[in-house]
């Protein structure tokens, strides 16, 4: 099941919606084929944590008269999704990965999964998140070898993308909890500009956005477009900008190429697959820009040269009173890795966090400050494969990062730049994924490239 | 039971510690004459929705405890103070005046009442608000005339205050929910600069702020300030910025006056007596300049024009998809005015959203250009006195807007502007709050100029 980027197909959706029209295949077909998936790759996989197969059917019935009508309610109309366990949603628990919160059933839709519904999409499943969203995992495997994380905390929407479950899911990030799973687990994905899509009553915290698992750029595209052009941004934002089908491809002119903090941190290999990829977008005529060659992108890798350490406070100040609530309510419903991450949120002041803000919007600033000198930054989307994970072992200090290290995440979070990442790299027969980075608002720019990117690249592996 | 602004006296807190300290006085005596006016007055002001009086007595008798051993938390150690019932409160119910939420008892404290806690302040009670902080009213009645309403959304917290039941309350704004039922009551309240007090888990709209109503500038300030140093503001904002006892008075020497949408509906009485509170400031050598006597000024005016019609299609589309949630779970638990709200909001489009988020970016661009004209704006911050509100009448057409028009206030929540009221006018024997209103950021330097109007201006009657 080793994964080979030039051999590996994922599930897609935009191309079957021809034959939803002539009548040669239908959205309940489509559906059936998923479940098919599931069935034979779920025992191992453990992408989901509820399905509402009997709904989903419903769905997927009704979205077949509509195409067969004619009248489809969107390009997604019949789309199988699957929902982060984050997001609340009408007709399936909302458990967050959290014992305090078994059984949690607020029988609401997150505004997210009110326009994927009002799309025609069918929301078949609630997917594993590690432990409200934060580092404690939850049971899902790597879908290309089950003794690997999928990486987190949207560990079931990339997992489920991955083993061709559904052509596209639902994630969240604060930290690099869209991008790095998905780069683990061979996904295209969208973490747009901050604000880009509404998060409904999960308004958490400064720096979390709603993302797009997909197997292809055409249904990660047509998914998020969809969701904003009926509930738009969060609230005070604008929301996602873009064309309503996907951008159509553009080649880069000249592309930043960031290190990061992470730069230090990866393995030869993946660094030299790295520089392969490299090369070749040289040939293609792409010019590269590194940070030895430009004052300013020298001083936006300084300024965003301990970007997980201040996601890090940020985050974990703007959430220290609702997990206190949480830790008083129920002392033994959640894991000693949140309640350690409390007890660091704890120590801090309003001015830590004041002085927290200053560096971010300082970081912002030097990231502005490159947008004439390139059309996007490209760096890796995660540091190398994804690490081998069995399980926590009783009596031996909790593993930092059981799902990977947002290393190479944590400045498109802090930046509230959007970026996407593409599956361009193997190392050991596992996926790498290449993230480009654009300035805030860019979603569709950085699209459109990773679209050309994507059609035009070899993959190394 | 007529006000008269030079007779009444407000319940003050500041004041008593110096008794609490010496003995003469405790906080636990303190508290027992609140819970005296609250069985003379709350049969007919009905200003709380539940009180924790068993609590309150144990936590004033801790508080009693630290002052006598010289250890005070704060100097608001063993101040009784009411929460809006919007508010999560671990030991009472959080029922939002709504049918829907009869009994919602999460048992999590909202990340200011936890400050106040940890300040030693004496979390005596929820005060009503009107339904979900918007128009549908609750029981509470005008404590200077039991005929009228005393404003809404935050009508309890400022009738508790002003019938001395309790030295100050909380409360919040979207709209004008603190500054005009604080102005029909006589209190003084902070609405602070957008984001300024940390909402906690009710980071619901773009422009809603906790507030602070008081008897005095003293109490107003300080709870603030304990309130900030504990927990900062919202996610993502700096929080409150000032000293961290009351700003010394300040004397300002320009004063833009605002006339706002709000002018013309103006009755005669009200708009006299105001002016004859600004002949009074001009006579101690402060400087007026209107709106015809700048272009700035003038331009700002017309940016706030409709800021009524600006605030309401902000705030009901980011409340659309939790009320539409609630209306579906629980379609008799929500008044036919919160319908009616939702109905609206669901005719508009994510680009109407945008467009109404652009007209309120040009209109705080508009305020920062007055900046260096004066020191602050003053106008009125209710049109007139707390109307008459005897609830609805069966088979009559619903009241538009039975807590009184948010004409004075929608301006600064629209330029997420910090606003003081001050009781210094009365007309027909009712209080009508007088507002300053400053830049971003201003709220020290506001209330210092409200405790210098406060302390030198005879208010007008």
């Amino acid at each position: 099941m080793l994964y080979d980027p030039r051999q590996f197909r994922a599930l897609t959706f935009h191309d079957a919606t021809a034959r939803f029209r002539d009548g040669s295949d239908t959205p309940r077909a489509y559906l059936e084929r998923c479940l098919e998936t599931i069935d034979k790759r779920e025992p191992v996989v453990k992408a989901f944590v509820t399905l509402n197969v009997p709904g989903a059917r419903e769905a997927a019935d009704a979205s077949t008269a509509r195409w067969k009508s004619g009248h489809p309610l969107s390009l997604i109309d019949g789309l199988p999704i699957g929902i982060k366990d984050l997001l609340e949603t009408k007709d399936m628990p909302t458990e967050m990965g959290c014992e305090a919160y078994r059984g949690n059933f607020p029988k609401r839709d997150n505004a997210a999964v009110w326009a994927l519904r009002q799309a025609g999409a069918i929301v078949l499943g609630k997917t594993v998140t590690a432990e409200i969203g934060g580092s404690h995992p939850g049971p899902t495997t790597n879908p290309f070898d089950q003794s690997r994380t999928p990486g987190g905390s949207s560990s079931g929407s990339a997992a489920a993308v991955a083993a061709r479950m559904v052509p596209a899911a639902i994630g969240t990030q604060v930290g690099g909890s869209v991008i790095r799973p998905a780069a683990y687990c061979g996904n295209v994905a969208l973490k747009p500009t901050q604000g880009g899509i509404n998060r409904g009553e999960r308004q958490a915290t400064s720096m979390s956005t709603h993302g797009v698992h997909a197997g292809c750029i055409e249904d990660m595209w047509q998914v998020a477009i969809e969701i904003v052009r009926r509930v738009g941004g969060d609230r005070g934002a604008p929301g996602l900008f873009g064309p309503d089908g996907p951008p159509t491809r553009l080649k880069p002119s000249r592309l930043i190429v960031l290190e990061t903090e992470g730069w230090a941190e990866l393995d030869a290999k993946s660094r030299t697959a790295f520089e392969t990829l490299l090369e070749r977008l040289q040939q293609t005529g792409v010019t590269l820009l590194r940070r030895r060659e430009h004052a300013s992108v020298e001083a936006l890798e300084h300024a965003i040269g301990e970007a997980r350490a201040l996601c890090n406070r940020i985050t974990s100040w703007e959430n220290r009173w609702s997990t206190r609530n949480l830790v008083d309510q129920f002392p033994d419903g959640v894991s000693a890795r949140a309640k350690a991450t409390l007890a660091k949120a704890e120590q801090m002041t309003p001015d830590d966090y004041r002085a927290a803000l200053m560096d971010r919007a300082a970081a912002q600033l030097r990231h502005a400050a490159v947008a004439p000198l390139a059309d996007a930054a490209i760096t890796l989307a995660c540091p190398g494969p994804a690490p081998l994970w069995s399980g926590d072992v009783p009596g031996q200090p909790l593993a930092s990062r059981p799902t990977g290290d947002f290393v190479f995440n944590a400045p498109s979070s802090l930046l509230f730049a959007p970026a996407v990442t593409m599956p361009l790299l193997a190392v050991d027969g596992m996926p790498i994924g290449i993230q480009l980075m654009g300035q805030q608002h860019d979603d569709a720019r950085i699209t459109a490239m990773a679209r050309w990117a994507l059609e035009t690249i070899a993959p190394v592996s």
